[in-house]
């Protein structure tokens, strides 16, 4: 009875407060932090994230806030990707299967950002976990063989990838099952988590080379984003770089289908290496490229990185008669200083020479371990 | 029919996922930045913030959240104070008014932090926002007449301040409503908040001066601390300092009730003088307090501030024979070197002499634009 | 004796130091920050430091340095003015009054920046500093009267400003004195400081705006910049941005002959209405200039600042139907979001409406205390 | 004649300036940041370079500035180590053996920093380039023969060690060579530097602790400090960290010869195992060494790490019936948090336990590639 009378005031009051409060000012400044990775030639560079949870899984914020984090961090899209069986706070929030997607979209609207629908099928190893994205219904996923779950996935199109394969042990080594083999076979898997979290995976990065899978970095975000990666000042979330057509949700649809990804990882980039060369090309500019020699014989190579990842690079070969930098590091957003200088005894040019400075830039992983090889060139003359 | 099939297989797999995920590492450490305003002769000082909001009523984090914001951002206490009657994700999560602190208080515990129960009575101006903490049970002050919700929290022995007292208009004149003076008057009014998010309050200020109120600064935080306060790498929430007798919920309390808090907010300390002062000496310290004059009349005096706030100190007055900075500020965590000068014609030092440096302290407010004045001293010779 | 006999082996000695030490590496990288202040339709912005000391004069470091310290932080070009008159370490180093300028030189055309002779003509006040940049030869103004030194620069072509009018108390009035006028009278003053080290001044300001000056702001380092100027970690160093059309010592000089300049200090820009207006548009895009509103009329502005200066904006009138931030900075790098909506009781949008939004950008000084306006547009709909 | 007749006006002139150049206010404040690296038991921890040029033989800037340099990084003492027989600007100043000393000490005194008389001894490798300190006059050591030098060092009661023992290649091998070995078995070498500038020498450390020579680490800047090491914002020059009983230079001198010192480069530190076993125990702290554990198995153990160097943990073995992390870093300044859990099937604890956490700190070297050992303990209970 008590409870019955005070409903009645209490909704008028609400819609009171719903009207004090949309105008209040109490708050900061939005800012948005743009992530400067190029453009390549013929695509556009979508920094996306694909792997995000919220309240109605076992995430800690509403779902707005991934559109709040994803808008303030320099992304273009991001998934809501909330597990499918698996509701932590159930006795607080009753199942919703869509209803974080719904709920992400509508902040996302409002910030001109893209978001993908998304869910998680959650199993022990093997299979362990599997994103679906692109997905238009989460229910339909609801059923107990994940197999069934991968197919209603497919059924509607959705892009299916394989999450963090060395889960539980992130440090693990990751064991390519046959319950993944099965899927892959069948055409259901089209990609793999390279890197999930603060994780990155060699064997998934070489399945993703052999077997022609879509390589993706997720950030598998729980707590809210500045809790999870907010140690260090420069400290980012793991991406996934999307080289679309055009700037919309069907143009990175096509481009993860069309294996046109790479990770953007720490202080690293992991993919393919005809995009890393793109990548690299786009970022890296040699200042002065007509060089000329002091009496010392020393000349000074000015490059700059106009990108926000560290190229560290280490000679990858000698030059005949000149001496330059055996490791040196192209810093981002910064212009560096190569020093180089005609070795004792070598002869002084004679004409103006083209020089091609061999590197390996060792934090570009064309594939584990294995750094992309790149020139650095000038005409030099005395 | 369907979904009770999936019911009993699901309670097992969620169990499994429990013991699953409760061991993963894919996670990053934890870090604590401790906030540096030291303790004060009889006092301790601790770190508060008696204003925070989770998804139980319009904050958009689950209530943990604010355990984990609050132990990272180096707090000691904070209290969980949802709206009573307001609850803007109802639709989505049904309507328990004590649930929300329960959950921050596990986790507190684990962090070994002191939660403080809350809870926000939400009325349109006048006579506003009003918290009430320490109490026990939100319930009884869910009812339609603000006073009887207040006179709820204080039948439970809770301490209750007025908020923002500007609302909904923080640019606005703060005005001492009848509504106000009728709690005032049965002394149920005990604080308020001089500071709420971005916004000081002169007014408010005053009032606590001439009142005998509890002075207080909160965050009242609705998104993740980092989205609300993160836009500087140097900025942090508003927070009330407590100077307690001991680190304790009932340390707090005893504290708040006795008058003994200061506010700090952004690069600013608001509070009576006392306490003021004597968070400047226990942060100040004149590291070579006898110094020699150099041939040319020049000496050079070193202030350290081992603080987290740069005290401005602006010249309030002149001294015989001497010339010294007219502005200067003791930076948070370094020390500053202050030049001081034989004026021209003035004749040397026969002795040592001893100097006392007269300063205002501009972000020292002991009330509304009035600084805290205080001297830095040196013994001088030639 | 004894020194005679060790002479020879120390030549020889030296002749292979010199050998060794020119291939050390045990060095660290030369880095390079541009800083982002795009150019102008029709110009090139260059950034100049035209006042800078060393030990050939009263400064701490060697002659190189300059050229370093600017090519490190971002500069195009640079002015060695040591005093013609006054040298501090005459007593170690035997007094040549062109020789910093030569070797400072050298190591400008290595790092491939524009070093411009000069000489800082040094009086008390009236008429205080005055530096000659442009000039071919010191020597000829080493005179006992400032008139001749003044022509004999003039005389060389040389391009003549009045350094911080207000020395030697920075914070005291300027005033424009019977020896300037003199000066000014005859053509031999081309410009002012209206920035000097950390100060501005207002009087400077106006005079370069009423008497068609040349607006100039600049270091007058003595110590290693980063001691100057280093205190924080975003600071730089006061510049005059010279707007010219070709990138050349040529180029600069007709710049400033023709007071195509303005001032970049601390966070602020100083100059000429033209000019700053062009440096703003070419900084600040709205991102989404087509902007649809919510349903609960609210649309979000993105604004984008791709220069490294903050624009702090405070609205400069009103708009019929929305509200929109009254206050508001355009960081540096950043993408802002300004909050438009519909006022209370205002009538929706019936078609497309183009909004602009009124602001004046506090820290554009194109007069003392007086702000550039802007507007901000879009093109809004429901 | 011309020159003549100037001279007059001018010294006056001269005069003038000095008067009117001393009260200036065109500067910045002078800011000293303390390197928080605390004392041991017993002893002082003072933070030294000993290993300093300036324009008298190769370095860039004028000898005050390295005092001012010393000041504003924290450091306590430093040596001027000027070559003998190399001064590479002798064109322009005059070769003065002793001057670059007493022109710094009088800026040390003033700044109230020790300041250390040095000299290098340079010849090609071998011997190399060593280091006298603590001498009382240099032109002694102008000698041709390197044995003479060192001797009359020795003869002056100087502390004399070998520098960067690869030189001219960094990245080389180090060579004891007989030179090197006669100087040791005459008692005459004292120490050696195991860093130098970016450089550590693992053949040099080993040495120090087979041979019991001091360890030390060194800037040798020429540069500007800033240009030389101030590429990201938190680096540090090389330092020798000295434990003495007293701060003064003859606490420096015994210390040294005690061998009572450490080396802190970039992010490592490296010495003796008693004496970084002392910073680690002084620096790091458990703050809740008296843990409960939660119903899940669950403790949260917080660590302090209160200096200013990253102590980078790992595992150094297993507990029985518990996890806790394999590797850590203890951030500098910050607290942290270590997960223990209780082991699948492990039995729940019955009384309070105590548990020692084995760890060995990978960048605290008590040899070449061999960390510091240490034990995290803690008190632990259900």
């Amino acid at each position: 009875m008590h409870r019955f009378r005070l409903r009645i005031p209490l909704s008028i009051f609400v819609f009171l407060m719903l009207i004090l409060l949309s105008g209040v000012g109490f708050g900061q400044t939005k800012i948005r932090t743009d992530i400067a990775i190029p453009d390549i030639p013929g695509y556009i560079t979508l920094k996306c994230d694909f792997h995000n949870h919220t309240v109605f899984s076992d995430g800690y914020v509403w779902p707005t806030v991934r559109a709040e984090e994803a808008w303030h961090e320099g992304l273009d899209a991001f998934a809501i990707t909330d597990h499918v069986e698996y509701q932590y706070f159930s006795a607080d929030i009753p199942v919703q299967l869509n209803r974080s997607f719904d709920l992400a979209q509508a902040a996302a609207l409002e910030l001109n950002l893209l978001a993908v629908k998304g869910a998680e099928i959650t199993r022990k190893m093997p299979p362990g976990h599997i994103n679906a994205v692109f997905i238009r219904d989460v229910v339909p996923l609801n059923t107990s063989d994940y197999r069934d779950a991968v197919k209603a996935a497919k059924d509607q199109g959705g892009f299916v990838f394989w999450n963090h394969p060395t889960f539980p042990h992130p440090e693990g080594k990751a064991i390519w099952s046959t319950e993944i083999e099965e899927l892959f076979a069948k055409g259901w898997l089209n990609g793999v988590e390279v890197v999930n979290s603060t994780h990155y995976c060699p064997e998934a990065h070489q399945w993703c080379l052999d077997k022609k899978l879509t390589m993706l970095g997720n950030s598998d975000v729980h707590d809210p984003m500045a809790i999870e990666y907010g140690i260090h000042n420069r400290e980012h979330r793991p991406m996934t770089l999307v080289f679309v057509r055009e700037r919309s949700l069907e143009g990175i649809r096509e481009a993860l289908f069309s294996r046109r990804t790479a990770v953007f990882w720490e202080d690293r980039l992991i993919g393919e290496e005809q995009y890393l060369r793109s990548i690299f090309n786009a970022s890296v500019r040699v200042l002065n490229p007509r060089l000329g020699m002091t009496g010392k014989g020393v000349a000074l190579l000015q490059v700059r990185n106009r990108s926000d990842v560290d190229f560290e690079l280490e000679a990858d070969g000698e030059m005949d008669g000149f001496s330059f930098p055996r490791e040196i590091t192209l810093l981002k957003g910064k212009t560096v200083l190569l020093r180089i200088a005609r070795k004792n005894g070598a002869p002084r040019i004679a004409t103006a020479q083209k020089i091609d400075l061999p590197y390996r830039v060792k934090n570009l992983l064309v594939a584990p371990v294995k750094g992309l090889t790149v020139v650095l060139g000038a005409d030099i003359e005395e």
